[in-house]
């Protein structure tokens, strides 16, 4: 089912060069700075469940696919706000692998294939008549040792993971898995938005947990930005390297300290307006970066989704259904308060990742490839595909070049799709160098630097790692 | 001229595989469910007038090229609103074939080669020198009874070709046909834009016949709407799958019962202003989405175009003269009230065009990718086109997938080059194929699957053919 | 280090075709109708100074990227506001070859590469070992009379070089290159830019210089208008074909002429607001495309660019050192009025750049493939890359064709640079084409009369030369 040549140029000469580029790092360690993993599994160690649990009920990008084509979210027990989660695990796999012929084309069929093939020795493509057995070896193999998670988390050589996490969170499974004696290496992030975003559900209620744990003053702005600080400070004694920020847009401000405090005022008093949110969220970027350039967190932001835009399907099944609409962005007027304070300092990282490939070419390339903080994303979500990793090889590199990008991010919660993930990128990789040096763009002996570069060094780098 | 290669990739072992591919596809039906040929043809069986009058003046991608490079269009003998029209059709024919260079790298330059190599086989490429020629082959043909339209739509191998059709139109043509005994399907469209948008010419008059015509009180919001419903029984059974919309934006809304009511008060009045006739179209969206819900007919909406961009032009000439310029257009705010309301009913197909390529990948295919109503229409006007198909297939495929799609439009008024459109879009869709089946992306089994399912199967479906 | 085949398509057909056609290019002489090297050079021919003066201190390309990785301006000598500019050449240059693995994967690097190659025989990739050698190499070989400027131009081959030239400008030294005997053809182009654009420096102080140049009456909107006309016609005296106009947007307007004076001395009472001023610009494009109509002067236009994004680095270095990022550009409106006006009229040729690659297909290709006096500019800056000038082949010529295409603009202030930017432009032609007639999709008899247009016909008929 996977022939080694995958994903690689057709044309013979191409093809040769990205297969040897290809052979130096594809066992190298992977590196995930950025991802959705839940700590709990390392923490825990425990057997992972049935395969409909596994592969398809926490993965919104089979279950929107299969919903697109007429496949209720309920018959795939999809847990429903109410609490209702109705579906034999079974019988969800066996939708999902009737329905397999619609996910040709997509990246979902290859991370799938992968990790049937690789990891259950499941060698002929899903479907309806093999869906039972396939279910049964799986469920088999996930209750033996060597598929819980440590176990997994070594076989697959990840030598760093870092997972998302709220500023309110205790880290308890983090410090867990540090007092474990195990050696596996898994990050927490701070990732602010439940205390920053005004619109997050509890945010009020959020801001005063922040007030109590750190035992500052959220009262005013000062204080909460201390508290802030506190909290960043906590993370990175467990660990954290990174910060994240998921915004609509990428506005970015610089309010005078007094006008921040009376915004700060507003948004607390819980009778703002979305203008006055916007703006709120925009300066907490400039000023999440300035604490960067002070405790040296490398920072992310990932704006262009508008959120739940099924309204139906939200008010049912909540958050996170596949239900997220990228959107056009803006980065280069959005971004000048921010940039024109910080990205002059060399001291400082940050990362843009992009929804809207237009401004790849057009805005964060130029942007990146001026500005000493500032680096790319990978390509993200929807783009985290073959055409789409290639797509931003060709439009950045020529003027970002490779060295303001950052390396991969799986940014899954799909634990066992993680090696697959890599792979695709590592062979893209190597499939858009191997094309260069077809093309005499690039020298062969610099394309075998460049590829050990995309995928270790540059992200040990930019995420410190 | 035409090489039995042509438009697959020059690589090998890709070319091999589109090759295969094409050859299962080559010789199925024409599906054809939106189109502008005139019913008039098919139900008069009458013989084409000469060459010019089929080829060069009913086409605007003939003549939007020729008038850039300072043909005029008088000289082209295309139809002035004053009613002149004054150029021997050998000298317009004359005129294009000295100016046949400049289709170079068009798609109408594989058409046309297409057209008059196939039907009439004149296989040497159209010049200065064998103009005179070429004209006299085609005439003489065009006089024969084979080359009068129904035999060469049974010729084309044609099994459905829907026309585009005033709410207004008696479909005469279509009766005549149905009654004519001859068994070719030539079907109605429904495309109301004359009575909703405000700025059509003649927009009340439209409303007032519409009245007449369905004897439904036209004075009421309710009235209007049960006229429309009227309109569209009646186009059903006269054999009607589907509606169609121009629309400026993909604007929808969804407005209470008695903020429509004022509404349309206002744009009945003849009062109204751009802003209250943006909404009516937007607001009358969602109505006919929901009148799709109760009486099948597939929805089309095709939005992004700024009509007549070129005063002088228009003064001179009128619409549809090759001076409708494509502009930025937004889909996930604009289409959200509709998509709310009626997206997740699977009895309604929806499908949406655009001429902005950039809201494949960011906006249409992660909202087609969710929402079970939606489906992506194929690249559309200027980017009917090899380079265009191939984009679309390379930007939508991942997110959306291929089942998320409905084959091919032609959607031309120039008959004779529908077989030719089809072509291309057959042997792009086996290139796409073929470049994944050889990086092994998709098995060459599947593929055999996709491309008829992408030729016949997902039009059938889409258009209930 | 330079392959005869680079930059053609790796498959052996396409391939084999692209190569055909170069060599039937590769020797043509260089038009050279847009760019920015200095005529000082050629009137004065002078030797140029150290290789650190040639190639870094003067582009941005270079320096820009540097800094993204940390590099200081001052630690490469880049000229302050303050006067201030310390470092040793050599060191500079050091510091260059030691970066050099930065530029993998950019048009820099092939541009370098190609110079040092071809001008200077080194042929081994500059690096931190051979740097000194280099910089001796190339320093010697300054020294000599084969590298001045009159000597390179010849060498060169350059038939026509344009430069960019102040209304203000008195043109002395095109003016002593007239006199001098020499035969190289450098002419300039009127960049009007400093009296149109009122935040221009010294916007006030240039009007009233205008004046006092031409004995115009800069007090109205007609003397001021006369004053252009004057020195446009200075300009066509001196051997000038075309304008350039560098604004923020593509807007134009077409104001009635009481309404073009009241706007015209708000402008000269310094009390404008930025919104007028946007409005005078808009204005003054319709006001100078007329303009063109009478003198026939090619028109070009240069929107997008957000200038000196980084405040910081402005107020320290000032203007051009790679802080200029492209933003969203809009056409369609904004380019209406003026095309209204004058888009029909064929004496005029109107040449239209972007650095908002997402237009070409969807505005750009298409207002050219209708307007007579529309002409699409090659990929500008950013974009002028092998795989930005591929995309632009691919996004506009099946709506443009290539016949609305101008041919390539090196506009560079490197020198050294313009062989190596035109064999990049044209070896890309090359492989588009060998990539049409490998798939069939243009005859090859064809692909070499269309080379020889995109290299030299079609800029001799835009440009006038």
């Amino acid at each position: 089912m996977l022939d080694s040549m995958r994903l690689f140029p057709s044309d013979p000469a191409a093809r040769a060069v990205s297969a040897k580029l290809y052979e130096t790092v594809r066992d190298l360690p992977i590196l995930s700075p950025h991802g959705h993993t839940d700590p709990a599994w390392f923490a825990k160690d425990e057997s992972f469940p049935n395969p409909a649990a596994l592969f398809i009920q926490p993965d919104h990008y089979i279950f929107r696919m299969l919903y697109s084509q007429g496949v209720s979210l309920e018959s795939l027990g999809i847990p429903q706000v109410d609490g209702k989660q109705q579906a034999d695990p079974r019988e969800v796999w066996r939708i999902f692998a009737r329905h397999y012929y619609l996910f040709r084309g997509t990246p979902t069929r290859l991370w799938l294939d992968y990790s049937l093939s690789t990891l259950f020795g499941l060698s002929e493509r899903l479907n309806a008549e093999n869906a039972d057995d396939y279910y049964d070896t799986i469920s088999r193999a996930l209750q033996t040792a060597e598929f819980r998670p440590r176990a997994l988390f070594e076989k697959f050589r990840i030598e760093v993971l870092s997972t998302t996490d709220s500023p309110l969170d205790p880290l308890e499974y983090h410090k867990a898995i540090q007092e474990s004696g195990w050696k596996g290496r898994v990050l927490p992030t701070f990732r602010p938005d439940a205390v920053i975003d005004a619109e997050y559900a509890g945010f009020l209620e959020n801001i005063e947990k922040l007030g109590a744990i750190t035992g500052e003053n959220i009262g005013t702005f000062k204080g909460y930005l201390n508290a802030l600080r506190s909290r960043r400070a906590f993370f990175k004694s467990m660990g954290a390297t990174a910060t994240d920020h998921g915004h609509l847009t990428a506005m970015t401000t610089d309010l005078d300290p007094s006008t921040a405090e009376s915004l700060y005022q507003r948004i607390l008093s819980g009778r703002s307006v979305p203008e006055e949110q916007q703006i709120f969220q925009a300066q907490m970027l400039t000023e999440m970066a300035g604490m960067s350039v002070e405790d040296g967190l490398t920072m992310q932001l990932h704006p262009g989704s508008i959120r739940n835009h099924n309204k139906l399907l939200y008010g049912k099944f909540g958050r996170d259904k596949g239900a997220d609409i990228p959107s056009p962005t803006e980065y280069v007027r959005n971004l000048r308060p921010l940039l024109s304070k910080y990205g002059n300092d060399t001291r400082f990282t940050f990362i843009v990742f992009t929804l809207d490939e237009s401004t790849f070419s057009r805005e964060l390339a130029p942007l990146a490839g001026h500005y000493p903080a500032l680096r790319l994303g990978p390509p993200w979500w929807f783009h985290d595909s073959p055409e789409g990793m290639m797509r931003f090889r060709e439009t950045a590199t020529e003027t970002a070049g490779f060295y303001n990008t950052v390396g991969f991010n799986d940014d899954t919660r799909a634990f066992l799709s993680i090696p697959s993930r890599h792979d695709v990128a590592r062979r893209i990789d190597c499939a858009f160098l191997g094309r260069l040096v077809a093309e005499h763009r690039l020298d062969e002996e610099e394309a075998f630097q460049v590829v050990q570069d995309l995928t270790v060094n540059l992200v040990r780098k930019a995420y410190k790692l």
